[in-house]
């Protein structure tokens, strides 16, 4: 019985060592890469029993996906179907300023775009103490809109608390179609992540942190509403007040999964009973180690994360 | 104009280094790889003016392929598309004895699996000495089959020499269809290329090499038929003579792509006038050197050839 | 519940990339290696629900060893002790003929080394259908001898069957503390494994296959003995009949593992319900199969296995 | 039929990997690197049709230099010779400050620095509408000193623009000697591009950006001189006008080659009619990317270039 | 004879490459690493002749540590010992903020740690001008403090100047027994090396670089006393008077070295005759060039350290 | 004082990884690598006290020579230049049958290439027990044929012994040439070594193994004639006796250098006593085992060497 259980759509991201381009390299590093099991991870990692559940075809390169994962030690519950079903996979190509860095998705047609919810163990969501999900689930495909609704259905029925990072994502749908998916998905929802950005670009509500938090907040009925700020750190709106954490500096040799690991830890963390301030600053910390790995995730330690907070780290511990 | 246009799909072929299994590789080999490019690039080498022709997105994926068979010499007529387009990838694992190489295939509704043939520079085939394609064209779509009709029937019209290699792949479709399609393209080629295996699995032709070619030069109207035979060499049926090469010997470190140098190395040299039994020589000598080299394509020079051909090839040459 | 817990020590296993030497070489491949994980992974593999139990410090290391198991599939039911403990280290440095693989360990007083048996999960021993460990496990310390010993009991008493392979390793300890050590063990094992040249330089048991399976059979009182042989295959000696399978030829890519390999699906097939002959076939093809596959480890599945058994392997299958 | 032809030297440049010494470096990454091959490729990268016109041994080595520069999208118009003949190789260490990146030439008597003008095709100059070079060409030979001279006068002759960046290294020549030589090529050049520090080094000029341009363009008698500034943008002379640029603040991975891509770049864009300003932000924002680029090379794309200067580029596009 | 004999462990650094995690890494870049070690290269490569004593085993590890040191230049004085006998190691992972770099050691009982001051070359310290070791030599075990001891003694009494860096780790031992230990040994040592921050931590002593300096040699009877203090610079007493000099800006890609550089080339430069000023400049120079190299080892030249002091370096020359 | 002193240039070998071809390779793995220098550290490792005489520029390049060199265990005995003077360097492509081996010389105008002897340490020549060098060193330029006497003179003036590999390379000079340059240096030669190739290719002389060694020994005047015959073993004629040896058979990584290792270890044994027969079993030994390592340089051990004369190398020494 698991703390937490993510469900989502875990690729394949192939990203050229360095920072060669795509256009020109004649290799790519591989890593299992996707938001929900990127969360699962880290609330792992910050204590939580954690389950990633997907669909994944029992291929190579779907059992390469759960192995990956597994190694993490997060427990994959994977509905396995045909070896010819589609993996997805995305091209990561990382460059500095003024380049940027540049993401090509290839996820049309995967396993798990057309599954629907009874082909997954939905007794496991309903024993867990919470259910995370992501925008990007049901920006996938028609049926995933549906499954996720259905999911996040079984989740409230059985008294799972449910969370949701918005996590827009502008290659895979419009705006206006997030929106109003997403705004149907919402009254599920007890916990909501989101970007500022993204509640400017897909729910057109800007302004600073609080006001974002409180604009969200007032405008639909969450219990939590967390803001993330990119470099001027977190906002978290709970019980109609506002806590507000700020970001650690960070040598980011990897920008992708930063906000996953922020998710994942202020769940598990909220799990394990702390209350939102204290979650928020796991959730930061482990945010901004994550800016200092390769790869997705954030293979960090418990004690690296307080270390963090306490400002506890040596530069060079020997 | 060129010698010879070859018209079909280029995908990114991703293989783990070494020995390394799909299931467990942390990074992928990439290069461009496809029969009718591989084909173009082995002609190309051998003194052919030669065009590879298809459809590709404007992204940094379908760059990529363009540029680097460019950079081996070939012509790219490409019909550029949308960058939100797929192009086609393969996973390839290579192992020894016995575990042997495995193939997964990503080709679903790439760029070019739904072209029609107006979408492609006709002009370019009708003035070109010959045009080639493979049987893996008319396997990846419903409309590629269609397509590969009717640019076969421009050749036609148009007096260029037709060649078909059958490559049969039985990831990509059954034999019962693929026997069907063909069967239907084969008033409209020339020149066809065929393993003495597929020749058996799809048109239940069977015997030892010169009654292969027999056989298929009887059931259907070809000018010229070449058997292949993996390690016992290649057969060539040709005005009612049946002439035969053996193999050289590769220490193989990329079986992949033999077959298409051999086919690209078999129509340039009879484009620029050599005798069938010469031009044998040359594609099995290609074909034995693309397996000493890494990648799908044949980067040899005419030189090299001739020195397999002479056993002019010192061990050691300093 | 497992089908199967294996004992021992898993090391971090430092080779040099390529055929480069340990003297000159500037980086190192990492890999868990050890013969109990790379047996339980095997039998994963084979269709066994597969622990493998160990002490591990609770540092960055330690968790590498676990984390990367854990991804081949298997249950790690580590004990975790202080950070500072020794993880095993051994250098592995491959070369062909005539130099030879070569090995050096480094392994003295790792965290696992002075371990008791009452450190360990004995229920789940006793839980367990069977229980697996090597001549390595007790060759690493007096404590572990010990240990072996008590460990072994405990699955006895259950009713557990018990199997051993011999492994003598001439780098650990001398032949004849071996021989005296293990004899002591030998009342407590059900199935032995033994490679030929072992019989003969711990036992002084020689002959072929046959007779020296007969001959430690005799000597001393086991259910199930299995000889291995090398390149010339496996013999099994169960019931008072002998059976034997020839190995199957490979391209070897690493010569390391294959025993473990061997043992590993021997046993998860005869816990399935083979009988010796099958589970001896099984065996060997799994053994052939690792030595195609760089690391310690046989990432195989039970659908390769069997098309090596069946031969239905294509030498590329696309 | 080019808008553009390029000549000069493109060597093989070796850099050590990483930040790895020269002295203790194991292996090499290796590329095809020239000023004139460079701003060639910047200027196809920016809407111009660009040829490169050298002359290399046919050896596996100066075919590998034509086949990058293929793979980039420019056409090489390369006189073949002797496969014996040198091509040029540098060898580029790169350092972070206080170390700095340093060159080590190799360039001596290569198949280039014979060269004289009729065993080129002159005719693509003749047809082109610029003609581009550097002051490396006339420094790396006396016969490419009069080589360089007759070809800017076959430019000129024919109503071609000619284009010269002074580019002066202190490794191949002397100051005084580059002075006198390149002030005999000035009379036969329309557009000058120099480095403000060259302009004081080589030519005693110093002062601000405006007064080295008007320095320049008083003493010489050009159409259009451009001075580059490094971090504080460049500067253009033109019509009597200066005008000046920003530079865009950029990551630096490899700081070679941003002053060929600000040069191909700035002729591209005024061949395609823009006017000096806009050219000159074209110029200074493929220079920043460029930066971002391991490699001597822009593979850059229109859209990107575009995208840096109305400063729309995500950090994180997905 | 030598100027400098350097005495002490050096142990195999494995890191893994780029920002790896030591959890997750498949690799690990090996290099020789030791403080005493990378001091003689520093001073070697500042002009002294300078000798590495210590004891390795004669196995392919042992070797791979001399010759890798040989390859810098430095006289290897190596008492070999039985091919079974350990070297050490230490893990090294590299992380930039807030992750910091974190290491951890594997040097219990190497061949070093039991050795006694009779198997050493005591001459060559007699010989030499100046004898050399770190406070990580007596914290390896009490066998090696002893030895420290023994072969302090011996350079003392034949006039050999010493030199001690106090290089606390706390990984290794309490500051309480470093300060117990240390302590013992300040009567033998003439210059004593010491980061502001072990001064505080094992000794009490803090305030400012001059305080720091005069509280030391106020205490302890030194001849000269210089403090390391990180990006703040250095500081040296000596006669009574306190010398600093800043410290140079540096693009840090491996921050281990370089205060081992500072002591070698500090002490090479004072062989040399410089004065304590002088002296102080080059090892500020020299470690800041440290940290732009990979590796524990300064490979620098003079002259490099002489244009960083006279601000000579082009940021790229060529 | 060294027992052996041999002379001559040794390159930067640039290889493509695996089997790459240069025309397409992006890196090179880089070895110091010279006919000379490879033969001094064979004869170093097989008992010898060994110095390799050249000279080289002070440039990062060659002290990256003389480094990796000196970490082989080999005394450099560097004659050093001017920083701006070459390093010799040769491309080596590794490919299978039929591909092979094919080397790429860049050494016009080397450093080396125009050093009189007056430049070099003669005394160290005068002074060592023997003194050896290779046709490839007068082959590199008139002004080393001199040298090369000269030093021959010096040497044999002064009682040293004298060896020459005659090691013909088509690609430097003409038989013809070789003949006749050669012919004249033989008075001054007591050991010769000559590949029966070379004996056919250059001098005319053909026929079986002893056949030759008869034929060069009564034509000019050897103390010792040594012929290498590839697979077939090793012949040597001394005091009118033939011996001969078989090859020990290899898994050959890298053809180069077996050579020299060969003539390394011939002479080796040879200044230690050893008789011709046993002189040459270490010679055919140590070939074999250079043929499994990578580069050029025979990094084995006597123990290695002799274990595989006494056959005692178990396939994996764990």
């Amino acid at each position: 019985m698991s703390d937490l259980v993510t469900f989502g759509e875990t690729m394949l991201r192939l990203s050229p060592p360095d920072d060669e381009r795509l256009e020109t390299t004649r290799s790519f590093d591989c890593r299992a890469a996707g938001s929900e099991s990127n969360a699962a991870v880290a609330a792992e990692r910050l204590g939580a029993v954690a389950t990633w559940m997907t669909k994944l075809p029992d291929s190579p390169l779907g059992r390469r996906i759960a192995s990956e994962l597994r190694g993490y030690g997060v427990d994959c519950d994977v509905t396995w179907t045909d070896e010819d079903a589609r993996v997805g996979t995305y091209y990561m190509e990382h460059g500095g300023k003024p380049r940027g860095t540049n993401v090509v998705y290839d996820v049309e047609d995967t396993a798990l775009s057309r599954a629907s919810a009874d082909e997954f163990d939905v007794d496991a969501i309903r024993d867990a103490r919470a259910f995370y999900t992501t925008g990007i689930t049901p920006a996938l495909s028609d049926p995933l809109r549906e499954t996720t609704a259905n999911l996040l259905g079984v989740a409230r029925k059985a008294g799972t608390t449910t969370a949701l990072d918005v996590n827009y994502r502008s290659k895979l749908w419009a705006a206006s179609t997030a929106r109003s998916v997403l705004t149907k998905l919402f009254p599920a929802i007890d916990v909501l992540v989101i970007a500022e950005r993204d509640a400017d670009r897909v729910f057109d509500i800007d302004g600073d942190g609080p006001e974002v938090a409180h604009g969200i907040a007032s405008r639909f009925d969450f219990e939590t509403v967390v803001i993330t700020q990119g470099a001027r750190g977190a906002v978290a709106w709970h019980d109609n007040v506002v806590h507000d954490a700020d970001v650690y500096e960070a040598d980011t040799v990897d920008p992708i999964g930063g906000g996953d690991a922020f998710a994942g830890a202020f769940l598990a963390r909220r799990l394990s009973g702390d209350d939102v301030p204290r979650a928020l600053e796991y959730a930061t910390a482990t945010a901004s180690l994550k800016r200092t790995i390769p790869g997705d995730v954030a293979t960090v330690t418990r004690e690296e994360v307080e270390g963090v907070i306490g400002d506890k780290i040596d530069r060079v511990s020997r």
